[in-house]
């Protein structure tokens, strides 16, 4: 994995999970890097979300340094503000920055006190141990449900050199569009103003961490952070900006993949996607409504090729159609045509829905060009004993 | 039990299921009842629901026979609307009335074609059999995946004598506001034209049927239909009206709340009421919200008093509020003061959230009049037991 230059990472246990497990971990670049951020759009939001915006906006974009916790999402909490403010202003001082340099990401559970004494105490420890080789150590702590990190990167030859993008994200439940519960950083080291990174995250967030849903929740936590450091030196031109937009919504893309792929108790990715509607939104709102819904999860779980659970889908989704221009593939065999059974083999196509990635494509052959994706995985039995017993 | 007047009721065995269970079943008034009914409102619609709804039209709100399947929705069938005006015709016969008077409705699997001859085969011997001591018997057999029947009635005194309401119902999965693959049959004995029981039924269902929801899907088949045989020849005064439209509210939110209560793989009916909203609308977005979490449903499951779920799907609810003014109760326990932790017996709330029937209260102190009520259900391992195995 090549890394992108100019940043430095850290990671280690301080108590705030019960399971000995790191938890708090540090991103820092070299260089104040440039900084955009996407945010949750739940009514409720943890203290460390408000500030990491009124951060950005008083640091004008820019970061020095980005401090994750796992455990407690500082979120309705009676301190969390306090506590938010006081863990940056430790940090602050620890890299010798200003607190509004400081972006700070929680994720856990709600509504429990977090501990700042317990947060801030291994601030020295962790500065000491900065190095460009504890990437994967951050991606490892910020993991709540999650069973594995979920790490991407990307590099991309421009006229004045080479730019790598790299990101790590955690995931598992609680996912949807607007982000629920993730934790999403992306790192470039090519040389771009806030404004550059504006305008590459917002269409790259809209395909994939807004294309994605676990159980339909969302949180108060959700944050996906892009940092330019420009340590590689490169300013892409305005044509290479628009690859390395594209870049950057590969490794996004890749890190929603994973996610969904690691759905709390999920065994299968599940990729939808919904062609020929009469606008990207409608077919979005299509995508959604089959990748949200637990009879579709369940049958895709249960390998039954169930497609008139996705014709219903995709029939309250909000959207008009004409259910007999509809077709739908299940790993690319013909199930519907036309809304009606098409001629399949049963029992192999239940063999292929065994594979551990699915795909669902839903055609609308009377409609426009409206084309989308949705990502989601499958819904077991074992999503229920997570998340019947996550606190206690 | 007190059953309407003016009724009989008949069930059989027509193969249709695979399982020697009930899959027929006949409602049939003495005289043409007047009739008024709700169909679901999903693009996909099943050719009975087209059926019924052309028919009810016909006959300007008049119904001679309900023909109920059970065992296939026919519906996305190549043949599905020959079928169902085929067996409409084939009933009509056998009552000697008009197929419009016929009022057909289907459940079961869709995508697959459904045999008219398998369906009309028993008519003779239907008709033979009618009862009015039936009356469960039809409510057994439009079961699918429901483990008991869900069955209501009231009586009421009015200035000319007793009105009776009786109501059975079918449900289980994939029910949601819209009432996915619900079946609601409401009979009364009142003397009432159409126009009277439209103006009965829109309100009754809006806070039964379109206050419930399993897991968020909804489906092609749902139909509630509300009859009034005259049999008990009282016609309620415009003040009795009222009355009779609460009575038949009552006995449709009982149905809804055996419905929730018998969800698949259920163990617990939740109630979640939000109070204290602006509008009914908000607070109707926000109790359906906290119903329709996953999240919510499994820590439910777990008797796990996770409030900060409850907050976090209110806050994504689509609704504006301060969470700093929100109040969360659950089995009567403050859980959650001016959206903070309250302080309350972990161990003895999560003793009272074994019981069978868990109530959830959301109240916000800084909003208006808005009040709501949503019905649901836990999610547990037996759902996703019976919904990734339902076709093979």
């Amino acid at each position: 994995m090549k890394l992108p230059l100019g940043y430095r990472y850290a990671a280690t246990y301080a108590g705030i999970r019960k399971v000995e497990k790191d938890d708090v971990a540090l991103i820092v670049p070299d260089q104040p890097a440039r900084a955009a951020a996407v945010f949750t759009r739940n009514v409720v939001q943890a203290a460390p979300v408000k500030l990491a915006k009124q951060n950005l906006k008083i640091s004008k974009g820019k970061v020095s340094g980005v401090l994750i916790n796992a455990g407690n999402a500082n979120c309705a909490t009676r301190t969390g503000e306090r506590v938010a403010l006081a863990s940056c202003r430790a940090l602050a001082k620890a890299l010798k920055t200003r607190p509004e340099y400081i972006f700070p990401a929680s994720t856990g559970v709600i509504g429990v006190e977090l501990d700042v004494k317990l947060l801030t105490a291994p601030f020295p420890e962790l500065v000491e141990q900065l190095d460009a080789g504890n990437f994967q150590s951050v991606a490892e702590a910020m993991m709540t449900t999650d069973t594995r990190p979920k790490i991407a990167s990307e590099e991309v030859q421009f006229a004045d050199g080479t730019v790598r993008v790299a990101g790590m994200t955690k995931g598992a439940g609680m996912i949807h569009p607007n982000m629920a519960t993730t934790l999403g950083f992306v790192m470039t080291d090519a040389v771009a103003d806030a404004e550059d990174l504006e305008e590459i995250l917002r269409p790259a967030i809209e395909r994939s961490f807004n294309s994605l849903t676990i159980d339909g929740d969302t949180s108060t936590n959700d944050t996906v952070l892009l940092l330019a450091s420009g340590a590689s030196k490169v300013k892409p031109s305005d044509k290479e900006r628009k690859v390395l937009q594209e870049v950057v919504t590969w490794v996004m893309e890749s890190l929603a993949e994973q996610i969904a792929a690691d759905g709390e108790g999920a065994r299968k990715l599940i990729v939808v996607r919904a062609l020929g509607f009469k606008t990207r939104e409608d077919a979005r709102k299509i995508a959604r409504a089959i990748a949200n819904s637990p009879l579709v999860k369940t049958a895709i779980a249960g390998s039954d090729p169930n497609w008139g659970r996705i014709l219903v889908a995709a029939g309250y989704a909000g959207v008009d159609f004409d259910p007999n221009s509809i077709d739908i593939e299940m790993q690319r065999v013909l199930v519907c045509r036309g809304g009606l059974a098409a001629n399949y083999d049963e029992n192999e196509l239940k063999q292929k829905l065994d594979e551990s990635e699915v795909r669902i494509r839903i055609v609308n052959k009377k409609g426009g060009k409206g084309d989308a994706r949705f990502f989601t995985c499958d819904l077991t039995e074992g999503y229920i004993q997570i998340n019947g017993s996550y606190r206690t």
